[in-house]
């Protein structure tokens, strides 16, 4: 069942211990798309502005990805540069320039609007809300946000987030969403606001999932060596959203199978695992869907006792 | 089996958000031999000054721990204070005084030498193996260290580690012990200096098992409030030997079974999160092996998918 992404289609300037790039593609749409397009068809909604490359074009359009809500305007794509920490767990960013971006109006083409899954990504929450509203019956829909609109929007982002299946956040933002610090509050506190389903995403320690009566953790997969974490987290909403459309999920429904829906974060975890394996999302010029399930076996395995 | 445990046994002057207390009952052998009480029959081996009170002795005798090895000395007992950060992942040290531990020699009384399980508590290196040579015919042996004896005492450390079957070690002390970033490959350079198993206690995030050839990784248990995480790392070390007592394991077999020996694990991480749920050792005084057993059955809930 088709999934529809909306958010950043972008190009990124990247450092880390391990090297640096000047331009790559990125932006959460493109993390979010790549990652889901393994699991289902998928379909962006984005901007890019004129100097943006046919060899990127080609590299979705190579995973299947549906490009007819790719619009394209004069200007420059938006941009973004940042520098990773000698550990890679905090980046500094040195650049955001939203180009054409800033006059963002998400459009939805015909043939999108009966998708059954939609996700979407970390933009202003009234964009979030506009695409939700364009959308005619969908089973699900969810998505990501971060401090910015939780600091400086947060009416609108809890206006928008009423109409919301599942939440994707990590754990500092749900502290600041919430306005508690222990996590079980704070995620009992968020599942208040209109999602069913949050998804609170740690990093390199994993994820964990809560439903009012329901809960599942699971840690993170442990790499040889962490190449580039950009762009891990959408990856994981991804997977999350990916391996929910295969099976037809509705999280609206009373009865969840829990595994089933654990089974999607766990997919989520594999799918930012991978992430981080190269530059931008060049891992996913190579990655098979056997090198995905196998991986998935591979959580089975070290978490089981 | 009946476990031997050396280290400290200390008073602490604790400050976390939830309240203080001036003088309370700590020593990472107190929390170890509480934690492990719940499993096997645990003997002591520490000093305390004349201070000590009897109501301390009778809270560890009521838990069936042999006191035979805990030397009483003219003197005060060892003293440490601290204070917790407001989310309680930083504590900072106000005090530290040795007292009677400084002239610390552990000696063994007879009934202990033929005990199969020891568990080294984190004293300096030099004490710890003096104790290893005590014991005859050791199953298995293993303990503690931290940053002070990994900076300063590096070879006296490592002299010592090659006798062990296991080590107990937090990330950033595993970091330091091998000299690398990564926690995978820190693992192994740690595996090859005797331990033939790892275990890395990554706090609120859980704990991660490696062996030559077996891995596995457990997320941390979600407490609805942390009153007060001294000792929990102890604690976790008790589970974790308790269980294996219990099962009778025997680390430097060819052939472990990887579940009974994940089970320890998660044990520990039972131990260690019962610890935080009151001040000091508190929890000890209430808790009983049904709460234990019902909570390692949470840990399967939330952790199968």
């Amino acid at each position: 069942m088709s999934i529809v992404v909306v958010g950043s289609v972008a190009y990124d300037g990247i450092e880390t211990p391990h090297g640096s790039v000047d331009r790559i593609l990125g932006g959460a749409c493109t993390y979010i798309a790549l990652s889901a397009s393994y699991f289902n068809p998928v379909k962006i909604v984005a901007v890019v502005g004129d100097d943006f490359d046919q060899e990127d074009v080609d590299f979705l359009a190579s995973r299947n990805i549906d490009l007819a809500g790719l619009e394209r305007v004069p200007g420059k794509s938006f941009f973004w540069q940042g520098v990773y920490s000698a550990d890679m767990n905090d980046r500094t960013t040195l650049r955001t320039d939203l180009n054409v971006f800033a006059d963002f109006q998400p459009k939805l083409p015909e043939s999108y609007k009966s998708s059954p899954y939609l996700l979407l990504g970390n933009i202003q929450p009234a964009l979030q809300k506009s695409v939700r509203q364009q959308m005619n019956g969908v089973r699900l829909a969810g998505g990501d946000t971060m401090n910015y609109w939780i600091n400086d929007f947060r009416e609108e982002l809890l206006d928008t987030l009423k109409d919301w299946d599942f939440l994707l956040i990590n754990d500092s933002e749900a502290r600041l969403l919430s306005g508690e610090t222990n996590i079980k509050k704070a995620a009992h506190k968020i599942l208040s606001m209109g999602p069913n389903t949050l998804v609170i995403k740690r990093g390199e320690y994993g994820a964990m999932l809560f439903r009012q009566d329901q809960f599942f953790v699971v840690p993170g997969y442990l790499l040889e060596q962490v190449f580039d974490p950009t762009g891990a987290g959408d990856c994981f909403a991804g997977g999350f959203i990916g391996y929910m459309a295969q099976c037809g999920l509705d999280l609206k429904k009373g009865q969840i199978d829990r595994k089933e829906l654990s089974r999607a974060v766990i997919y989520g975890s594999v799918m930012g695992s991978f992430c981080c394996e190269e530059f931008g999302p060049n891992r996913f010029r190579t990655l098979t869907r056997t090198e995905i399930d196998a991986r998935f076996q591979e959580f089975k395995a070290f978490t089981d006792f």
